[in-house]
């Protein structure tokens, strides 16, 4: 029987919860025994912080290395606002991501048909949404040197972030786009700025290269990225694939994360390349929602969107299709039964914390 | 009688269509007698491009820094899509930002009553929307050096942008804020990214410190770039101004945009710094939407986001306030009539034109 070893790191604020109800869906895969995981867990975040001193600790970094997969909570809240920079509980994450080459991230906006009604758009133009983002994860302006603020004298200062895109790291990123698009509807959109940015001159550039080389089946149209902005609110619907880099990637992702009518039940995948010898990618797995330190610790903490990264987890790391439909088809089943935690709870459905709303999924599986 | 030099640069596609109609309201007020202005035409974009393969030229740049405020249209169009990157349409409407130093934008998200159904968001959570948008103009990314792309060999490339932002240029346009916030709802909103980049540490600190230096009365809060971009979906109306930087303004404006059911509708400013002798500011003002190559020449573009730029023009420029309520007055107007272009469209009302439109603003008037 495969057995696979999981790094889970729980993070801050409600991290630590969601990811408690994880473990539960693992422990069923573990009694059940098709396939079966060894878990460790560690810290990342604040939480690391406080222990050590440092957002992630290099043992951490090195059992993510080794790890089959990392499934990762989230990170940060007020109690470490003013920490150095270098050690804010954002650096673990952004660590974690460097380091292990997680280029690729993978963030499904995804409207559940029961939580249509819920968003803050028009039902009929989010029922049925279905558009993955592919965001480049390890370039741009997250990690381009320099990166610096320096004393100008009298009171001033000046900051510098570099926005640094080379050729590879965006045709890797449009290869994945590619090829994801296959097993959906074959339409990319690329988002860029190539009218202010040259980034983005060279972003629509190799997208337009790499997807002459051999992926001319699929659709691909180029969008500025303020633009996709717009579209996105528009009308959501018109896109399949999209495209994008970094920086925008973060804010469109949101953006389109919130059309869904909820953020709690959003996953996410951060995939690296495949190893040359195994064909293993290294991947790291995450709710596209943060901390919520606000209701940190209370149990009321939305599950859907760590159980579903963990979904991803079985599909991506494990090639495990039919295990990840069990855990999708499980979520779905939940919100059909009228389960809803309170940041989705609407008029007669049932109220469950976090704890119950895992407890309904295990018994939906 | 006091009499003003405009200078009126239409540019591309729809920009000459919908700057004709701002001209009809220009006639009225200088037939009227009030106030007068002189109007002096001339060509940037793909039009300046075509005509001396400039998108702006020496000799327009002069005639932009004499003008008591520049009227702008629109540029860009697939016409000009493999011009050098340094001719391309957008660049001469990027040099008349940063050569007059028109560093605060001001994008109000206005939704007008009328509209509030043609939003794709639900109508309760628009209606009455009232967000003025602030984007500092002249920094950041847009302009900040190293910007290239390198050849490394073997067909690899390197491209570089570069974000840089000074204490002056923060304090600067977070006093326009300030100061704007205390004619509305005196409530400001900064966003930025200091979780990721250094520009963002720095914003986030200047802003706090400006706030302090005499703005207290204004309620400050700070919220991650991409967070926003979330809140502006699920909840507009929690917000009264938004301060940005250049680049997360561009998006979230458009974002913005979208939410008030019409791009077509929306005015903007970009102002500089009042003139230590005269008082007087140098100022642009231009719609949101683009030059719309697909509707252009057909006379059926919507002239009234051009019109209320020119509102924005009598009251940021020549302290007109009755005279823009005016302006403002007819625009809602002639919505509550029902007349509408195609953009905003909608059952039981009445489809015109863009001149027809602009006709009917005068006649309300
Ligand atoms: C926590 C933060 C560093 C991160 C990012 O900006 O990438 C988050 O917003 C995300 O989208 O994963
Ligand atoms: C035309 C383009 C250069 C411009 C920008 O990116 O600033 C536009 O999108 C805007 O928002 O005014």
């Amino acid at each position: 029987m495969a057995s696979y070893k999981l790094l889970l790191l729980p993070g801050d604020g409600i991290g630590v919860e969601v990811m408690a109800e994880v473990e539960r869906v693992i422990d069923w895969f573990n009694r059940r025994g098709a396939v079966s995981f060894e878990t460790e867990s560690d810290l990342v975040g604040g939480a690391a912080y406080d222990a050590h001193g440092q957002s992630i600790s290099d043992e951490t970094m090195r059992r993510a290395d080794e790890a089959d997969a990392i499934i990762f909570g989230a990170v940060g809240g007020p109690k470490w606002d003013s920490v150095p920079y270098d050690v804010r509980p954002e650096a673990g994450l952004l660590r974690l991501r460097k380091d292990l080459k997680l280029f690729a991230n993978l963030r499904p906006a995804v409207c559940y048909k029961a939580l249509a009604q819920s968003s803050s758009l028009k039902t009929e133009l989010v029922e049925g949404l279905d558009i993955l983002i592919l965001r480049e994860l390890t370039g741009g302006v997250y990690f381009g040197e320099p990166k610096e603020i320096t004393e100008l004298g009298n009171g001033q200062k000046r900051a510098v972030d570099t926005q640094v895109y080379e050729t590879y790291e965006i045709d890797r990123i449009a290869r994945v786009a590619f090829e994801l698009s296959r097993a959906r509807q074959s339409r990319v959109t690329s988002a860029e700025k190539h009218n202010v940015m040259k980034s983005g001159v060279l972003w629509k550039e190799v997208v337009t290269q790499t997807h002459k080389d051999g992926f001319e089946d699929v659709t691909l149209d180029h969008m500025l990225a303020d633009a996709l902005g717009m579209q996105l609110v528009r009308r959501p619907k018109q896109f399949d694939v999209i495209l994008t880099d970094n920086l925008f990637g973060d804010i469109l992702s949101d953006v389109a994360a919130m059309l869904t009518g909820s953020l709690g039940m959003l996953p996410s995948a951060s995939l690296g390349a495949p190893d040359g010898q195994t064909g293993r990618r290294k991947a790291l797995y995450e709710p596209v929602h943060g901390s919520a330190p606000d209701i940190a610790g209370q149990g009321k903490a939305n599950p859907l969107a760590m159980i579903a990264s963990f979904g991803m987890a079985l599909r991506y790391s494990f090639d495990r299709g039919a295990e990840a439909d069990l855990v999708e088809h499980a979520v779905s089943a939940v919100l059909d039964e009228g389960y809803r935690t309170g940041d989705i709870m609407a008029d007669g459905c049932r109220l469950v914390g976090t704890q119950e709303m895992g407890e309904a999924v295990v018994k939906a599986m």
